[in-house]
């Protein structure tokens, strides 16, 4: 009798788990096979990509790409569609650039740059200077000015090709691109030249942000990316004459901040319309490229976790909102004026996951949680591993969600195969011919799959 | 007493264990670094592909091919390299492939097709024929010789694009390509337009092999190929107007068979010389493209073993032998030959791994082993999951390595991200520039990792 009666509750208390677990993977299975077979993303990134294009901050291209995204989601019969006012910097990149590397009286060879993001102008018939290769700033500040003054700073740190992880490799050479101005502008260099942030050997010069911080207007000099393979022809060519000269034209510019908005829709949830989970990307784009990896791509899939829920008929038990940010690239107004508004609200987000590194197969998501958050989303690591999207780590999330950071609610960031991801960032490559179609899907997939278990389980 | 002498005990047994594990762990790691800065693979693949090019067994490319692949292992000062007489079809595409939908008197449209690999030419002056379409055999069968005598059969099953593993989805329609024309031949039709097995849409036809199995020469029909996009666009037609008229013309051929050779390198064992670990690819390609990632790929990962092993000074205590198989696309000569010569000789291969995936991020291997095998090979998982290549699963190793299998040898193949093998795979696209240079080397480095561990502990 006893052991009738053990066995009874094996059998409730197991059968139901064992039950519910298999609807989750059934419902997994559709979301995925939905995404593949009848999803969206692959043809709004066309239309952003191809019709709209780079959409950098404060441009009309961006607010052409604000009316798209705010069209796309009206169409999808959310529960409501809304914009949010977002001032934004405004920085643009002229009709010109041009550089030389001057290797005697009237010989000179042409290599690619673009101006850095944020960048001032050279003087209008351009800037010639003699350079002094650094491979960081401990060497720069050991040359010191007498070594410096007059010249322009070539900063020729290589990505690091040995880490696995190419965003590590990002991190550890980004500095030269964001401060090696204003480093270089405080020992009297007139201009500064950074090796494309890429870890191929081609032609393309990849931008990306720089800040002056708070050096002077006066002192403050033009900043601009080498392709690499100009970077490495322009360090063999200073290792057979350091006296080389460099000449740079850049006719770039900053204006005063302008409106802008972050675009956004929701559906309500049914059960705890309070708690909000939200999923998003960066709408901006640089300009150099159409955008299609940075950040088209966790724009479209983020959409798609919507479009997927609708076409399934899923209703959530929470909000699911999605958030379209601008001005990721080169001011974070959209992820930090989103969360003053939350904070003044008092909204519940209890998740937000971001999606920003590129299109590319998804191999996990990485997490900002507590032990207790953790233990619960390892739990769900069965679901994804059929999809090879089960590697789940603890980590920074994504850029535009970070600003909601508050120990509480749980930050996610989808991960993708990184290692084509630096080939395209920033650069006039970064188009939707770039992107492959399955690659995009699944992503999409993986992260309409982790919001239907959030919103099943909350936290 | 007792309880030191316990924690003595522990020191002395988990101490070295945990020191080994160190040892192949920085081992690993050195191969990786190796690999991704100094590797070798990415200019042999260059080389193969640009200034080799498609190499279909029979070919002069693929004598290239031999010479280029006897070469290079030389250059490597390995303790033997020699070349293995294999006889090889040879089937050649010829100097036309045209095909057109007639859509009315003097009205047609050009669509994008090739011969598959062995099939028969058409009539000099071409087939013109009605066109019956059908998604599998059941469907041809149920048609019956009624409808389809005197006419073109176009079998049109899409790869199924829900499958996450790409090669799935392509078992599920290869037998379309192989065995439709000799279905199509006994029920009367004229000659067989098979959908490209290609999970894109696109202008690419894709080439592949077919056979007539023992149906007699006099019944033969010609078999080819149409892009997806042409796939697609006869099918609308059809359903506009059922009796269009489809227009080939190709003049391909088979000859009779002729010598060519694997290529073979190793290094002596210094312990075990006489057992042998095999790793290798195949080296003839389809002729449309270059053969970048099918297998040229597979070759250069599979050199690169024995290359990395020669830079790091590494001494295998078993003998590493690297086998570039010939004609893989269309006979497995190569493969059944090797495998023949083996068991004439006698000789003892406790491993073979064969690259023949592309060369995409690599996700893990596929065995065939033992439980007591696997279970020694999943011990190794740690050491590849700081390169997220560890997914190790039971299944179908390589083509080439096929007949090794005699239940005792380990036979495993390289895993790569699938999803945009079916974009290139026989394809004119299948060319250098879809190779990534990370990726190819991630694969070399992970093989060179498991050929080291089996080294080490053999089997």
């Amino acid at each position: 009798m006893r052991i009738i009666f053990f066995y009874f509750f094996i059998l409730i208390s197991i059968q139901p788990l064992y039950g519910q677990n298999k609807v989750h993977e059934i419902k997994i299975k559709k979301i995925f096979n939905q995404a593949l077979t009848n999803g969206k993303a692959y043809d709004w990134l066309d239309h952003l990509s191809n019709q709209i294009g780079g959409r950098l901050s404060g441009s009309l291209s961006a607010e052409r790409a604000v009316k798209w995204g705010n069209q796309e989601l009206l169409e999808l019969n959310l529960d409501s569609v809304f914009l949010e006012n977002v001032m934004v910097p405004k920085w643009v990149r002229g009709t010109f650039e041009y550089a030389s590397i001057i290797t005697g009286p009237g010989m000179s060879i042409n290599v690619p740059v673009c101006a850095l993001g944020g960048s001032v102008a050279t003087p209008a018939v351009g800037l010639r200077a003699q350079v002094i290769e650094v491979y960081d700033f401990d060497e720069l500040e050991a040359l010191g000015e007498k070594n410096v003054r007059g010249k322009f700073v070539f900063y020729n740190r290589a990505m690091p090709a040995d880490l696995i992880n190419t965003f590590e490799a990002y991190k550890k050479t980004v500095d030269q691109r964001s401060l090696g101005a204003t480093k270089a502008a405080r020992l009297g260099a007139v201009g500064v030249i950074v090796r494309s942030l890429n870890l191929r050997m081609d032609d393309y010069p990849h931008t990306g942000n720089m800040s002056y911080g708070d050096l002077p207007n006066k002192m403050r000099i033009p900043a601009s990316a080498i392709s690499t393979n100009g970077a490495q022809l322009l360090s063999s060519m200073l290792s057979l004459n350091d006296d080389l000269y460099f000449y740079l034209k850049q006719d770039c510019k900053n204006y005063p901040d302008v409106p802008s908005h972050n675009v956004i829709g929701e559906i309500k949830g049914s059960e705890y319309p309070d708690e909000i989970i939200l999923v998003g990307g960066h709408l901006d784009s640089w300009d150099l490229g159409d955008g299609a990896h940075d950040d088209g791509a966790g724009i479209v899939q983020s959409m798609e976790v919507l479009n997927l829920f609708k076409q399934m008929d899923y209703q959530p038990k929470r909000t699911i909102r999605v958030v379209l940010y601008m001005n990721e690239e080169n001011g974070l107004r959209g992820g930090t004026t989103y969360a003053e508004n939350v904070k003044r609200k008092n909204d519940n987000h209890i998740f937000a996951l971001e999606s920003d590194a590129g299109g590319f197969s998804p191999r996990g998501f990485v997490f900002e949680a507590n032990e207790k958050q953790f233990e619960k989303i390892k739990s769900w690591k069965p679901y994804f591993n059929p999809y090879m999207i089960d590697r789940f780590t603890l980590g920074g999330s994504g850029a535009d969600i970070g600003p909601l950071r508050n120990g509480k609610t749980v930050l996610s960031g989808l991960r993708t195969d990184s290692q084509r991801y630096f080939d395209y960032h920033h650069a006039s490559n970064d188009t939707f011919e770039a992107i492959n179609k399955r690659e995009l899907e699944l992503g999409a997939a993986a992260m309409t799959s982790l919001i239907y278990l959030v919103d099943q389980y909350g936290f």
